[in-house]
């Protein structure tokens, strides 16, 4: 094996601040072998707010980080980054470029009887259209119910996942979704897998549930098999932590989001 | 008067977003013959959350941007900036620097049987220390309770400011600072003007509401008035609004700030 074997460098992986750990975490899961590079660019999130001229120079921003470290491929895990940014990534970058949005639409459209779709997110996100797009693409006919969600990332940064002020706030949102009869419930950002148990308790079994996380890493792991880039095992793998802003409030939600103790987040200036 | 009379300049204002408005729309009621150029850092808002060092650096090239515009003061109407940067920004540049934390504690102190103060404020504010520091360097002896409380801001910037869910959230924040017996409120973030009716409404009239917007105002009007840079109206005032980042959500926050119909909002490249 050459010393430049392209499949032992680190995947690499960056949303606009620490939610795409939840991506982090899917992958480590699904592929404990590969070492992982992840940029959290604390000091200019939110990207769901701002332009998307804005997000697209940021986007290009943090890949360039990650090049630098010499990923073998790049996963956005940012909905928000994904749906603004993720053609001129693929386009200007010469290592394999993944989105969270792909991945969920397929996971979505893989079961038959789905007819009525509902997508939360981020307001950048759902102002792309992107989701629905790549839905309306695949299966014409399909009904589509898109809501913008801005304050439930405050709410689980701030930790309140199980707080009647966020049931309040879920149940206002669902309800327009709800009350148009979706049967499948689209998480599109990286921060809500974290609200999975609350979601499930109000939900019920009626409104399947997907995810950007899972489904992310599930498509990432096809990717690499195909394109032989999956690492075999020699040494133990690697898991490099960057944040643009270190702030104790970062570094906590780090673990939160990570789902383990993560002791090296380093600093890095883009 | 020569045309450089330096009182016939502009005011500069900047605030990490758009609720630095709330101290814009008190600047122009208290001097409406005054221009005010402003800027809105919204590509990298919020600062709140963010360390002191990145703090620091984003309002040094704030200032400079007004600077560059030629303005003969500078309000930094944020309080986490104010908070982390003022010194550095007094001690770096030759115009009169005003934050909004000194003239709030002064407004509070100005009542002599004020005797035990609550703040609220983002998360950086708080952890910076500098309201409980500059009360009770004045004070000593003076009950002063903190409290971040950082889903504020999300609640004002979507709009539900008067929600069953924001009055929860509130009466969470609110409860372990009226266990302690507060007689006075600090609103110690720019936003928070906004949220004064439901405020009013929840405390009635056993605890006293100091904001930042109103008393800052007043404090930069004898700033001034002393430095006799007051401008006599001779042509029309200008107010100029810049934001880093355009959105639609950001131009309709401005109007929902400024409590006026504001057409040319520009973008700013620091």
């Amino acid at each position: 094996m050459p010393a430049s074997d392209p499949s032992q460098a680190p995947l690499g992986v960056f949303d606009s601040g620490v939610g795409g750990l939840t991506v982090v975490r899917a992958l480590r899961e699904l592929m404990p072998q590969e070492s992982i590079v992840y940029l959290g660019d604390t000091a200019r999130v939110p990207y769901g707010s701002k332009s998307p001229d804005t997000i697209r120079r940021f986007s290009v921003e943090d890949t360039q980080f990650l090049m630098g470290h010499g990923v073998k491929a790049v996963v956005v895990a940012c909905n928000t980054a994904t749906a603004h940014a993720l053609p001129l990534l693929q386009a200007t970058f010469r290592v394999p470029v993944i989105g969270v949005i792909e991945p969920g639409v397929e996971a979505t459209l893989s079961d038959p009887r789905c007819e009525r779709v509902g997508i939360m997110g981020t307001a950048g996100t759902i102002r792309s259209s992107a989701y629905q797009y790549a839905l309306a693409m695949r299966r014409p006919g399909l009904q589509i119910h898109a809501s913008a969600t801005p304050l439930l990332v405050p709410f689980i940064e701030e930790g309140w996942i199980d707080h009647p002020a966020l049931k309040l706030v879920l149940r206002q949102y669902l309800e327009p979704l709800l009350e148009k009869g979706i049967d499948t419930l689209m998480l599109g950002c990286t921060h809500y897998p974290l609200l999975m148990p609350v979601l499930k308790k109000m939900l019920g079994k009626k409104v399947r549930l997907v995810d950007s996380a899972s489904t992310c890493a599930a498509h990432t792991l096809r990717v690499l098999e195909e394109q032989k880039l999956l690492r075999r095992a020699r040494s133990k793998p690697v898991l490099d932590i960057y944040l643009t802003d270190l702030s104790e409030q970062a570094e906590a939600m780090t673990r939160r989001f990570l789902g383990a103790d993560f002791g090296r987040v380093k600093k890095a200036s883009l």
